[in-house]
């Protein structure tokens, strides 16, 4: 079924049939080999499934994709149709509704065309066709490596047969109404679509995320070659989990030691401190009217060790927002729902509305620090973490998002004399537990991970901001700056 | 705080106000209590706090809700501001957005307005906004049952002071952006909000969801009443925990034994089922089209015991629609995010677009059935739930949501019978469980549950399908007749 070197699509062009007695007889086997696959995936393997319909017009998408759901259990089974995005998912980077729809771990989902519709509409300049291709690759190695089983099945139809199709269908009273005006003009545009195809198929195909080209004129065979390879597929990853990707190889780093370059002695006076917070948080509302009147969304993210004074300069943020528009995500341990998930999806969800802001006390982040330090992501995890971060926030800044990542750096000394107010402190006790001095112990592995973070995912478009905070006056005045830097940078 | 009688809004109208030493003094023992009950509130005692505020244009409504968000923790305060809603909030019945919005046990969710927004408008008929007015109580009476603390606080100022406040903001070059033609429209029908908001402020004013008229013109006053009054609330709640109320009073039932009175000897041979099926499918089909086409949503749920055959019963319909347009849901035990909330919040989170269908494999009824047999819940609990799943399947309805409520019935033996065909059958046996066994021990408990259940909420609008189902073909053809009536009945 794949169709290497010499266009893709010509041998899917060929006629292939399958009788009807030939079908029949296949039928029972596969439908119970399926759902026992099934079964499997849901009870015992659980990782996610997603399968990509793409093709022609009257290449028999709908109708294979109905068969799909009537030979697996559907109640495991969801199909997502992407038509003209909600005003709720137009608000948010266009990946946003994809991530959306993710099948959990442990169950199928069926994806019509989703990212693949602009590409394969062949209207697309080089430049956006080759930007958009490299952005799917790079979502589908990020699904792929994260253990989801990933299939893509082009339906392809030779003109002659699209016209018949076409023809068959308008003539049935039944099913006319599937036959819109769309159909024929894209009938009339065949060859470039067939070209689009081409080029498309040819780019995205992996390892991880094959296409499998299907000649759709035949139904029977069409939806035998299709269940088929999905069983081959399911099978195969039944029998041999899936084994995480090797460690990505990194560009060796320069010793950087800006943590350590920071000056924490800077100090602010009361007096200046007043006078700048007003005069920033100020300028931070008008700035945030602007954003809402504009539909610009904004991110703002703080990163930093415990008692850095997060929560502290978060607070002196939004004292000058207006509350209907932004809200904070303290980020703790994930929920089972989004245990299912790949890491970055619960940071997908709470991505805002046109005009909004999402504050984020901790951060996708979590995946090189807490989890790198304590283990609970591999190696080779961790590390594939640094590209997989950049090309989210890279979704952000394409949406247009203001996008500020703020770290708070306090030295161990000044950590303890928190940690002791703190305790001193009726209400503040809660803030203090034993982990609170496990961590400290690993203050060398955060900080190396720290530094190595800010080399890997500092980028001019989405800078770290790195504070001084042994002083709470200039931490804030210093955060307050930066947020107020990545709006106006978004706004102009 | 509470004026009742002779008029709620008089007592607001008075000239009330804190001078800024008084405020001074006031604040920071108040900010510490605040901060020290949100915390016990989200790490010891776990209940969602609710907060609506309400009130007239230039009463201070954003302002406080600002300085809450800078008094309490933002991290665990969300606002939502319910504007014009968005597509997928008009495409599912009017209190979908609200349930959405919902804090989760240990948080504090404030509401600009939501549900009172049109009542307090003064525009509507009085049969509307009466049958508004239950609603809302209904739905308050939930959440509080449930243990939300409830406060509303309604905003008011004299038709005077609200001049002198518009005046005074459009007269500020920081603040007059906030003054927009339609307060002034406002203003001019001060008199008619009045009227309306006594009346909506008297009609949903109870024990459980307390309405506490605040004065709006001092700024300090108003910010210092609305926090003690939320402070005042929560630290009752947390002394003395929300005790469930009792069981509501239900009428009594006549003895009705109707899965009894089932007649399970039906049956259909092999060729009319076939018939039946192929024509019934052709029929669902269409319904589904043109309910697609009218943007009709439309619910199909399905309850029987063990082994009844719903999921056979499901795949028969499945197969007759488009996959793009359905999903079933199957019902086990809640997720973590679903357990921190009222246990129908997780059927409103499911329910469809306009056009879209979702069927469920067991409901929102497992409150009534395992919930109550297995004592999951208590017995004032399921005894409420009655009238909440009647309140719940009439906002369905309202809607214009096709619904469709079938009961799939078998005898023991014949239970037995499946279970073990089950067994023999290697790729169902993991459908059999030691737990189906207990289950099966307790058949005349959930017999009994049943009966009650249908009595109850089997409403002409809603009613229940008792289907005979010792034969899967006549089942099966029941089953499709209902959703088929179900679709017609809501395309009439």
């Amino acid at each position: 079924m794949l169709y290497k070197g010499g266009g893709w699509l010509a041998a899917a062009e060929q006629g292939r049939k399958l009788s009807k007695e030939a079908f029949e007889r296949a039928l029972p086997g596969l439908r119970t080999a399926l759902l026992d696959a099934q079964t499997r995936l849901r009870r015992q393997a659980r990782f996610p499934v997603l399968i990509v319909i793409a093709g022609v017009d009257g290449g028999g998408k709908g109708d294979t994709v109905n068969i799909l759901h009537e030979w697996f259990d559907p109640r495991f089974l969801v199909t997502h149709a992407f038509g003209p995005p909600s005003d709720e998912e137009a608000e948010r980077p266009p990946y946003w509704r994809y991530w959306r729809a993710l099948p959990p771990k442990g169950r199928i989902g069926i994806f019509f065309e989703s990212c693949y519709t602009q590409p394969l509409g062949g209207a697309m300049k080089r430049k956006d066709l080759d930007r958009a291709l490299e952005r799917i690759r790079a979502h589908e190695k990020l699904l792929a490596d994260d253990g989801t089983l990933l299939l893509k099945f082009y339906f392809h139809l030779s003109k002659k047969a699209q016209k018949k199709r076409l023809k068959t269908l308008a003539e049935d009273p039944a099913r006319s109404w599937r036959v819109t005006k769309d159909d024929w003009a894209h009938f009339r545009n065949h060859g470039k679509f067939r070209r689009a195809a081409e080029r498309v198929l040819a780019a995205t195909h992996t390892l991880d995320a094959p296409w499998i080209v299907v000649e759709g004129a035949d139904e029977e065979y069409r939806n035998i070659t299709v269940a088929k390879a999905i069983l081959k597929a399911l099978r195969a990853r039944l029998k041999r989990p899936h084994r995480p990707p090797k460690a990505p190889t990194l560009k060796r780093l320069k010793p950087a030691k800006r943590l350590e370059g920071l000056d924490l002695s800077l100090r602010m006076t009361e007096r200046v401190y007043h006078r700048e917070r007003l005069r920033l948080q100020g300028r931070l509302h008008e700035l945030s009217r602007k954003a809402q009147k504009a539909g610009v969304p904004a991110v703002f993210l703080f990163e930093g060790s415990d008692a850095a004074g997060k929560g502290g300069a978060i607070r002196r943020l939004t004292a000058a927002l207006d509350a209907r528009y932004y809200r904070v995500i303290p980020v703790a341990a994930p929920t089972e729902e989004e245990r299912a998930q790949p890491y970055l999806w619960r940071f997908w969800r709470q991505l805002p509305r046109a005009g909004h802001l999402t504050i984020f006390d901790r951060s996708w982040y979590g995946r090189l620090l807490v989890e790198r330090v304590e283990g609970y992501a591999g190696r080779a995890e961790w590390q594939r973490a640094y590209g997989e971060i950049r090309d989210f926030e890279a979704h952000l800044l394409a949406h247009g998002t203001a996008l500020a990542k703020c770290w708070l750096h306090i030295d161990k000394d000044e950590q303890l004399r928190r940690f002791r107010e703190r305790e001193r402190t009726p209400w503040k006790r809660f803030k203090i537990t034993p982990e609170d001095y496990r961590n400290r112990a690993k203050w060398g592995l955060y900080a190396q991970a720290a530094e190595e973070l800010f080399a890997r995912t500092g980028t001019p478009q989405a800078p770290w901001t790195l504070v001084a905070a042994n002083d709470k006056a200039y931490a804030r005045v210093k955060v307050l700056k930066a947020c107020c830097a990545a709006l106006e940078r978004a706004l102009s």
